[in-house]
C-alpha cells in the first residue's frame, strides 16, 4: 500500500505488508500531534471510523495522558468495548488512573467477563474503593465471576447472556431480545430458564426469525442443548464450541442452574492460549505465567534451569556408557568420528515418531487402540529409514576407517534408528494410557533415552565385532 | 457417568470420561442392531435428539449399508448439514454410492463451501455425471468455488451469504433476512451490495434488531468493514476474524466485488490446521498432506528421510571436530565422559531460547526491534544458567578426572551454554528479518550448530589447558 500521509487517508487495508493490518505507529504519532495541537475533533472523527480493536492498538502506543484524552473521545459504550482489546497491564494502568465514579460507569458498561478479569487484576485497595460505586447486582456478579479458578470454564464465561421465557410467543421473544440487545454479549443464541434459573432450552435467533407468529418458545427451543460445567477445564469449552459449531456454550453449576455462557470469540482466545501452552509442553521450557517480553530474568531462569539440569543427569548415563567402553574406543579412535552422528540419528528418528503421534493423538486422528497396527507400520518405516542412513554412513565408514568400521557403523545405524523410532512412537501412547499429557513425552525424554541406548548399541556392536 | 444400557438413556454428557463426549462405539452398535431388526423408527427418534456432529461420528463407525440407512432417516436439510461433519474420505464414499439425482438434491441443500469441497474430491467421472443434474446457478457456483487454490481464502469461503439493499427500511431488511434464513450460512451478518455486486457495507442483525422502523439500511450499515481478498492466505482470514471478533469476514475479488464470506467456525478449523502445520514446522517432519492415520508408508518415509539425512551431514562436522582433537582425547580419555553432557547442554539451552523467541514472535509479544534489548537479557540469563550447570559438572569432574578436568569441563560448560543460548535466540530473529518463518529455525538447525560449536569449544579449551 502507499503510505498514508494524514489520518484522513487512513483506511483498513488487509493488503498492507507484514502482520499489521494498520500502520499503528504512524497513526499513534498523528493522534498525539493532533491532540497536542488541541484538534480533538479530527481525532474523534478518525477514531469513529476505526475498528475498536485497532483503536486499542493505537492507544497502546500513546503515553498515558494522550491515551486518556483519545479514549474519552469515544462514547462510553465504545470505551467499554475498546478496553477489552487492551493488554491486561494497560487496562490496569487506565483503571487506576480513573476516578472511582468514572471507572464504575465504565465497568458497568463493560461486558461481564471482561470487567471481572479487570477487577481481579486491580490491587485490593482499588477493588475496595470501586465496589461501593457499583450497584448491588453488579457487585455480586463481579464477586461471583471472579471467584472461579484460573483455567476453569467459570473464569472465561460471561453472565450477560440473553434469556427468554418458555411461554413467550415468537413475536414476544423477538421483542424481549430487542430489549436485551444492547446489554447482552450475544442475542444470536438465547437461553430459556425457569424461575430457579434452571436451563430449559436454547433457541437460536435464526430459528426465531423463521418461526410462525403463533409458535411458542417452548416449542421452538432445543431442549437438549450442549452444555458444560463451570468447574470444567476451559479447553473443554473451546473443544465443544468447535465440535458443535456453537455461537455460545451455556455453563451450568452443579445444580444445573445457568451461570454463564462462553462465546465463540472467547473460545478462539482460549484455543490460542492452549496452543501456547502445548507449544511449551513439548519443549524444554516450563510454561511462563506471563508473556516472554514481560517475564523477569528470574522467571526465565526458573523456567529453564529445571530441564537443563535434569538433562545433565540423563547425559551422565551416556557419559558412563562411553566410559564403560573406553578400552574399545582407545583401540579404535576412528569410532569417535561417528559418535555424534549415530547418537543424534536415534534421537532424531525418535523425535520424529513422537511428534507425529503426539499431534495425531491430540487431534483424535489416532487412538490408543490403534497402537499395535501403528507399531507394525513404524517398524517398516524405521527399517527403510535406517537402511537409507546406513548406506550413507557406510560409505563414509570405509573412507574413514576401513570395511570393518563401515560394517560396525552401518549395523549400529540401522539398530539405533529402529530403536529410537519405536521408543519415540510408544512413549506418547504410554503417557496417554497413564492419563498424562502425551505432549510432555515428545521432546527431551525421547532424546535422552535414545542417546543412552545409542551409545550402548554403537559401542556394544563395536566391541563384539572389533575386539575379537 | 453410568454407562447407558439403551439408546433411550443416552444423553449428551460433557462429564463423560476422556475426550469423547458421547460413547460413539456403544451407540453405533445399538443403531446397527436396531436397523438389522427393522426398527428404524427407534433409530430415527434417537437421531432426532442428537447433535448432527455426533450423528456423523456414529455413522463413521457403521458399515456403508447401515450408515446409509441411518442417514436416510434424517431430513434432507439435516443430511446436508450432517455430511459436512463426516471425514472427507467418508463423504466421498457416501457420494459415490448415491444415485445422481439423490446426490444432486443433497448437494443443493448443502452449504456452498462444503459442497464445493466435496465436489473437488469426487473423481472426474463422478463430477461429469453430477453436473447436468444441478441447476445452472449451482453449477457455476460449484465451478467458481472449486477454482481457488488450496490454502487461499477462496478455498474456504462460502457463497451462501445473506444480502440486503441499501434503500431497505429496517422492517424490510428484517423480512429479507427472514426469507434468506434457511438458505444462508449465517443471517447474523448481512452484506449490502450494489447491482454489480460491489460491497457497500455490512450490517449486524443485532444493530438491525434495535433500529427504529424508519431507519434505512444505508444509515445503519458499517461502510468501512473489515474484508479480505479471495487470493489471500486462509490463515490471514482466521487472524482477522480473531482480531476483530467477527461473525463472518467478507471476501472481495480484485474488482472489489463480494464473492463470499468466511465464517467464524471455518476460521476455527483453519486455525486448527495452521496449528498442525506450525507444529510440524519446528519439528523434524515435513508437513503431511493427509492425517498421520491415513498416510502411507512411502509418504511418511519421504516426510522424514530429508531431515534425517541432512542432520547426518551436520553431525559429520561434529565428528570431524572430534577427529581433529584425537590426540588430546587419546591423552585424556576421561574427557569423553563429559562429551554427551556438554554437547547436549549447548543444544538444549539454544533450543530453549529459540522456542521462547519463535512463540513470542508468532504471538507478537516481541518484535524485531526488541532484539538488542533481549540479547542483553539473554546474556545475563545464559550466564546464570551456565554457572549453575558448571557447578554441577565441576563436582562430577573432580570425582571423575581430578581438578584439571573439572576446570576444563566447567569452563566449557559456561561457554557452551552462553554460545548456545545466544545463537538460539538470534536465529529466529534472523529468519524473521529474511522473511522466512522463524519456526523453521527453532529445532534442528540450532541443535546441529550448537553441537559442532560445543565440540570445538570443549576440546579447544581442553587442548589449551591440558596439553601445556
Amino acid at each position: 500500500m502507499t503510505k498514508p500521509t494524514s489520518l484522513s487517508d487512513f483506511r483498513f487495508d488487509p493488503e498492507s505488508e507484514g502482520d499489521d493490518y494498520v500502520d499503528v505507529q504512524f497513526v499513534a504519532i498523528e493522534i498525539a500531534r493532533l491532540l497536542a495541537e488541541g484538534d480533538s475533533e479530527s481525532v474523534r472523527a478518525f477514531l469513529e471510523g476505526q475498528e475498536l480493536a485497532d483503536v486499542a492498538a493505537y492507544l497502546e502506543e500513546l503515553d498515558t495522558e494522550p491515551a486518556f484524552q483519545a479514549m474519552r473521545l469515544l462514547s462510553l459504550h465504545d470505551q467499554a468495548e475498546m478496553i477489552g482489546y487492551l493488554r491486561p497491564a494497560s487496562q490496569v494502568v487506565i483503571a487506576t488512573q480513573m476516578g472511582r465514579r468514572e471507572l464504575a460507569a465504565l465497568m458497568t458498561a463493560m461486558s461481564h467477563d471482561e470487567r471481572a478479569d479487570l477487577f481481579k487484576r486491580l490491587d485490593e485497595e482499588a477493588q475496595e474503593a470501586l465496589l461501593p460505586a457499583l450497584s448491588k447486582a453488579e457487585r455480586e456478579d463481579l464477586r461471583r465471576l471472579s471467584s472461579y479458578e484460573e483455567s476453569t470454564v467459570g473464569s472465561v464465561m460471561t453472565s450477560d447472556y440473553a434469556t427468554l421465557k418458555p411461554e413467550m410467543t415468537a413475536p414476544q421473544a423477538m421483542e424481549a431480545l430487542r430489549a436485551q440487545a444492547l446489554e447482552a454479549e450475544t442475542v444470536y443464541t438465547a437461553y430459556i430458564i425457569d424461575d430457579a434459573h434452571h436451563l430449559l432450552g436454547v433457541l437460536d435467533l435464526r430459528d426465531l426469525l423463521i418461526a410462525r407468529p403463533r409458535q411458542k418458545v417452548a416449542d421452538l427451543m432445543d431442549t437438549e442443548p450442549v452444555w458444560i460445567r463451570a468447574e470444567a477445564e476451559q479447553e473443554e469449552a473451546a473443544k465443544l464450541i468447535a465440535r458443535y459449531d456453537l455461537i455460545a456454550l451455556p455453563v451450568l453449576d452443579t445444580d444445573n442452574r445457568l451461570v454463564g455462557i462462553v462465546t465463540q470469540d472467547d473460545a478462539m482466545d482460549v484455543a490460542e492460549s492452549e496452543v501456547t501452552e502445548d507449544f511449551y509442553k513439548g519443549s524444554l521450557v516450563n510454561p511462563l505465567e506471563t508473556s516472554v517480553a514481560d517475564a523477569t530474568i528470574t522467571m526465565l531462569y526458573k523456567a529453564r534451569i529445571y530441564w537443563l539440569v535434569l538433562l545433565v543427569f540423563g547425559n551422565i548415563f551416556s557419559g558412563a556408557g562411553i566410559a564403560y567402553f573406553e578400552d574399545t574406543i582407545a583401540a579404535h579412535l576412528a569410532l569417535l568420528f561417528f559418535l555424534p552422528l549415530l547418537i543424534a540419528s536415534g534421537g532424531n528418528a525418535g523425535t520424529q515418531s513422537a511428534t507425529l503421534m503426539v499431534r495425531a493423538l491430540a487431534t483424535g486422528d489416532v487412538r490408543i487402540s490403534d497402537f499395535g497396527q501403528l507399531l507394525g507400520r513404524e517398524l517398516v518405516i524405521a527399517l527403510a529409514l535406517g537402511l537409507t542412513m546406513a548406506v550413507a554412513v557406510a560409505t563414509i565408514g570405509v573412507w574413514r576407517g576401513g570395511p570393518e568400521i563401515a560394517l560396525v557403523v552401518s549395523l549400529a545405524m540401522v539398530s539405533i534408528v529402529i530403536m529410537g523410532a519405536l521408543f519415540g512412537m510408544s512413549l506418547p501412547f504410554l503417557f496417554q494410557r497413564l492419563g498424562r499429557d502425551p505432549a510432555t513425552a515428545a521432546g527431551p525424554l525421547v532424546t535422552s533415552v535414545a542417546d543412552i541406548l545409542g551409545v550402548l548399541i554403537y559401542f556394544g556392536i563395536a566391541s563384539v565385532l572389533l575386539d575379537i
